[in-house]
This record gives C-alpha cells, sequence and structure tokens, in this order.
C-alpha cells in the first residue's frame, strides 16, 4: 500500500483547494485553506497526529489553543502518551482560574496549530505557556500560509514547522 | 492483569475526591469532582473513548461543546472512527459561520459532556444539534452530579448515560 502524503490527503477532502479566492479579510488568494473541517475526520486528524510524531521534538506536553487547536493537541497526545494541554482564549467570568487546563510547569511544550498565518494566536499561546511556567521553543503548524508567522515567532525564540511546505501550495 | 474501573483511575489521579467541600457556587458538597484536568492524561482519556463505545449507542458523529467537551469528542472519534463535531459556546466576531464546525446534518449524533449538573450546557448543545439537522437522542457524561440534568435532558427527549454511576460518588 503506497501511503497517501498529508498534503495529498488534505486536497482529497477539499482543506486545500486552488483557484481564485477572496479571504474573510477581504484579500485575494489562490489558494484556500480549511483545516478545520477537514481534521473532523479522524484518519486526517490521525495522520496529522502521526505527521507531529515523525518530527522526533522533545517534548513532554501537547498544547494547543481553544477551540481549533485543541483537537490536533488531543490526537498527538493520544498517539504520543504524554499529557496535552488547552489554552482558553478568555478568561471565564469567576475569574481566578488560569487561561491554561493541564499542566505546563517545568515541561518542555510543544504547540500545534492547525493555519498559522501572521504568527498572532501562536504568540498569545507562547505567552500563556510561558507565564505558567511551561519551556516552548517549537510549534507545528499543519500549513502556514507564509505570511509573517515565521518571522513573528522566531523573534519570539520559536522555531516554525509546517508540516505541509509552503512549496505544496502552488499549483503543480 | 486486571483492569481498573473508570471510576478507581478518576479517584487515584485526584479527579474524584471525597472530603468536605465549599463548590465555586457556594453550595457545599462531600466530593470533588474534577474531570477536565484528569482527561488531559492520555491513559484517562482513552478509559473515557473505550467506556463511550462499550455503551453500544448507535450514532454516526460524536459532538463536544466548547471547551471541556471537544477532548471527549476527539478521543471518542478516533476510537470509533467516525467523524466529531465541536459546538462552539459563541459566535465569533465576523458571524456568518454556524456555532458547529463539522457535520450533522441528516446524522445520529451522541453528544459527550465531562460532568452534567442542571443539564444547561448540554441542552444548549441539543438546541444546536437540531437547529442544524441532526438527530440527537442520547448524551453521555462521565460524570452526572444528579441535580438534575437527567429530568431536564429527558423533557427534551435525551437520555442520559453516565459512565460514573451515582452510587460510584459515595465513599464506601
Amino acid at each position: 500500500m503506497v501511503e497517501k502524503s498529508l498534503k495529498d490527503q488534505l486536497i482529497q477532502i477539499g482543506a486545500i483547494r486552488f483557484g481564485n479566492f477572496t479571504l474573510a479579510s477581504g484579500k485575494k488568494s489562490d489558494v484556500y485553506i480549511d483545516i478545520k473541517m477537514a481534521m473532523t475526520h479522524p484518519e486526517i486528524l490521525k495522520s496529522i497526529a502521526v505527521s507531529v510524531m515523525d518530527q522526533k521534538l522533545e517534548w513532554d506536553v501537547v498544547a494547543g489553543v481553544a477551540v481549533g487547536g485543541v483537537p490536533l493537541a488531543v490526537a498527538s497526545s493520544l498517539e504520543s502518551g504524554r499529557p496535552y494541554v488547552i489554552i482558553r482564549k478568555e478568561q471565564k467570568t469567576h475569574g481566578l482560574s488560569s487561561l491554561i487546563i493541564g499542566d505546563v510547569k517545568g515541561k518542555r511544550v510543544v504547540m500545534i496549530e492547525d493555519v498559522t498565518t501572521s504568527g498572532g494566536s501562536a504568540l498569545f499561546g507562547v505567552d500563556q505557556i510561558r507565564q505558567a511556567g511551561g519551556v516552548i521553543t517549537d510549534i507545528i503548524s499543519v500549513v502556514d500560509r507564509g505570511e509573517g508567522a515565521e518571522e513573528t515567532l522566531s523573534n519570539a525564540g520559536i522555531k516554525l514547522t509546517s508540516l505541509v511546505s509552503k512549496s505544496d501550495l502552488v499549483q503543480k
């Protein structure tokens, strides 16, 4: 059996499409990317988790920013046998609890994002993890759009690895 | 090897504790329940997913209300090979998208909750699923506190199954 690459799976399921698109921001794009819907299919989610493990990074805990990053973190946790943490975007009303569900203190943390664009959401997660005493130097993105996240994160001491490479986002 | 029950695993990890507690609501309780932290450990999460499958319910899609229900839905999806959906609590600012990530239309949906108390959060999820055209008649809760959820949900045509039974919540 020849295994299909993650990129080919994402194209087949319609998570990556080529054509002429207008993004929510109003910007034109020749590639459409929507991983959130695709990863509700367990075979896609499992492929992503296997690709995360293939990166051979050293980590104790895997983090995902709510809500999009959570399935990726959970699947990577189950694949690796190591715990996950969830980073909430907003404080709950009663207010005293941390934005992080789970334990990162003194742990090596890797964060998983579905799509990175400017890197703002990823950077928010990094800040939360560091404030809670976690050590983070790596983020894995399923697809990096190549629109600034790599540099933004590099300035924060983070190496961004994209599971689907930029050259895969050009129709051949 | 004798397998430990889910209840025993939850007690061992401190997710269920017996004593004298004051809940966030100010109410006194002789049992403390916090599944959110416990389920960040993949062995607990996997046990819950296996228990979900053991219920032998018929469903096409498993749903979780953000953020607490999402890891449970994702783990049950990976265990079963069937898709999950996420029910967001709030509309994103740009507003036109559904509160549901994933596809429930015409599908038999089971929803998983970590803890049910009054059943309000579960009922919110049921409404969203039905509005989106999904068919839901069952909810599985890891722990039902026995404080009204069963009746509330029954009135909405939903059978609530608790993986840890009420009798397990009394110290022996």
